[in-house]
Parts: structure tokens; sequence; C-alpha cells
């Protein structure tokens, strides 16, 4: 089962800057076999089911080893029996719409 | 690794009410050794990381299975390190500022 | 328009526990006129439109004058034109399936 | 009071792809003074709090004058007194980290 999905971290670090996490989160990621984007309040993932949630998963793990107590994640996830669509598609549909 | 957890599952089911599928929902959570507790938007869930995310999965697929077509989900998540923290805990830490 | 949200606080205090600011801001939403209720991961309102974004609003503008430099919230709203449906209302339609 | 937000709606229109609406909520946000960028699971908001909610609450409103009956709405929003944070910002910070 394919799933597209978007994900949130925020860990609780002591500090107002969560951006060093982040960016640990994005070399955690890619690390699994799944596609990832980088927005501007999450991260855009799209494969298979079980390696979308490994990822995630992995995420607060190994923020957890480097001594972060507590994380809170916010992740919204698609599945769909009629097609496979990745996330460019998704913007491309939409945008093809206004560009009509 | 414990996990407190919030989930909102959408199905695509063509019609407004979503009840139904909701309920569904409900009676595959509870195959799983999990604590849940719907709530007015969403239900709460509590358990292992695999647990959790297992009974997830289950949900997508399974409403899958019945010809729901497209499935949306909102979920949180939440691990700490630091204490084991239950739904009911973090309400009643909430309540007993309240009443205080 | 009436609508119904879920709402999640995130302060970022510097410390591991949250609670003190979520009973805060359950003194906050109190005072506007909607129907709020504590779950384990959030907080259900219910009201208007402009009086539920207003309390929301409250929550944050509240917090950063005790001091809190950065807030995350994640909210659900729905609304339907179909009929006017409570928090309650969601709940016992789920549990009127599961009991059927 | 500024606020990064991320929207994510989801029309019960009876089908299985929702972009149509979607690009008429794009077109719906274009005409508030806030910045917008679509993602692959919704849209980085950017603008004063009451902009980027008159914003969401326009495209709940419009949608249901189309004829839309029930509406969904994900929403993360943040804020915070130390600095004036953008959406290219954000990712910025994280890009800047990981190219270091």
């Amino acid at each position: 089962m394919k799933c597209m999905a978007d994900l949130c971290v925020i860990p609780f670090n002591g500090k107002i800057s969560v951006a060093q996490e982040i960016a640990q989160c994005q070399q955690i990621l890619q690390q699994f076999d799944i596609d990832i984007q980088l927005h501007g309040y999450g991260t855009n993932l799209y494969g298979e089911w079980d390696d979308v949630f490994a990822a995630i998963k992995a995420c607060h793990e190994q923020l957890h080893e480097t001594g972060i107590v507590r994380i809170n994640s916010t992740i919204k996830v698609g599945t769909r029996t009629d097609k496979d669509q990745k996330i460019e598609d998704k913007v491309n549909a939409v945008n093809d719409i206004l560009n009509a």
C-alpha cells in the first residue's frame, strides 16, 4: 500500500529554534526508500506505507538518542486504490486547473 | 517506545456522513493491544509505537477492502523518554492545575 | 457559520511539561461563547466560526503575553450546511452504530 | 501578530478527486494580503493572523456556496515574538544546516 504523507516534527529541545533537529530528520528520512520534499511547515513523504512510517519512527528514535526528551509529530497520510499519485502529481493536478 | 497518538480518519465514501466508517475503525482499533478513547474529533490511542501504527494501518487497509477508494488520516503522535504518560494522565495533569 | 474544531497548542516554554500552559488555555477558552471539551491530545471546540477562532487567537496572544516566545497549534475544523452537529452528537452517532 | 500556517482542505464533494476545489481555494487565498505556497499536501500561508484566518474562512464559505455540504480543514499555525520568519526563511534555515 503506497501512501502520501506530510510530517511536522516538534522536538521539545528547550530552545526556540528547532531547525537543527529538522535538519537531522531530513538526513534520517533520506536513508529510507521514500520520496521527500521539505516545505515551509513540514515535509511531504511518498512511498510504501511501511517505509514511510519506519522513517517517521526513526526520526523519533534517533532524536531521543541525541537527548531530546519529548517529541510531537503531526502527520497527514493519504491512501487511494484508484491510482498511484506522487507528490508532484498532486501539485500538478491543481496547477493544471489553475492554468486552464 | 510507547506513544500517545490521536487519529482522525476521513474516508472518501461519496456521502456526507462518515459515522459508519468511524464505527468500523473503532472495531478495528479494539483488536489491537492499545488503549483507545473516542472523542468528538478523533480517537486518542496509547500503546507501543508499533501497535499503534499497525492499528492505524489496519484501519486504512480494511476500509479499502470494503470498497473505500481514498482515505485521509490526520495523526498526532507524541513520545517521551522521561515518563510513561497514559491518556487519562494527560487530562488529569491539566485538571489538577485547574482545580488547584 | 457554525463549526466543530479541535485544538492542540504546543508552547515552546523551554520545559518538558506543557500542562501549565494548557490549563491556562482552558481558562481562556472558557471566556468565549463556545462549547469546549478537553481530551487526551487536545480540546474539542464548538460554536460560531468567529468565536472559535477568536478563542484560539486569544490563546496565542495571552500565552505570548506571559512570555512564551513561540507557539504552535494544530487545528482541525469542520463545517457543514446540512445540520447542526454538536460535540456529543458526533460521538453519539458513532456509538449508536457500535451499539446497534 | 504575524503567523505562519499550513492549510489542508478536504471538501466532501462525493468524488475521489478534490483538485477542483483545491484550485478554487488557491484562487480564494490569492485575494488576501498573504503569502501562499502550494505543496503536495496543503498550502503554506504567511501573514497577519487576521488575514490568514479570514482567508481560511473564505475558503469554507465560498466552497459551501458552490454546493459543497461538508468541509474539513487541517491547520497548523505558528506564532513567535522573537523574529519575523517567512515561508522561505524556515526552509532556508534547515537547508543552511544541511549544506554546512
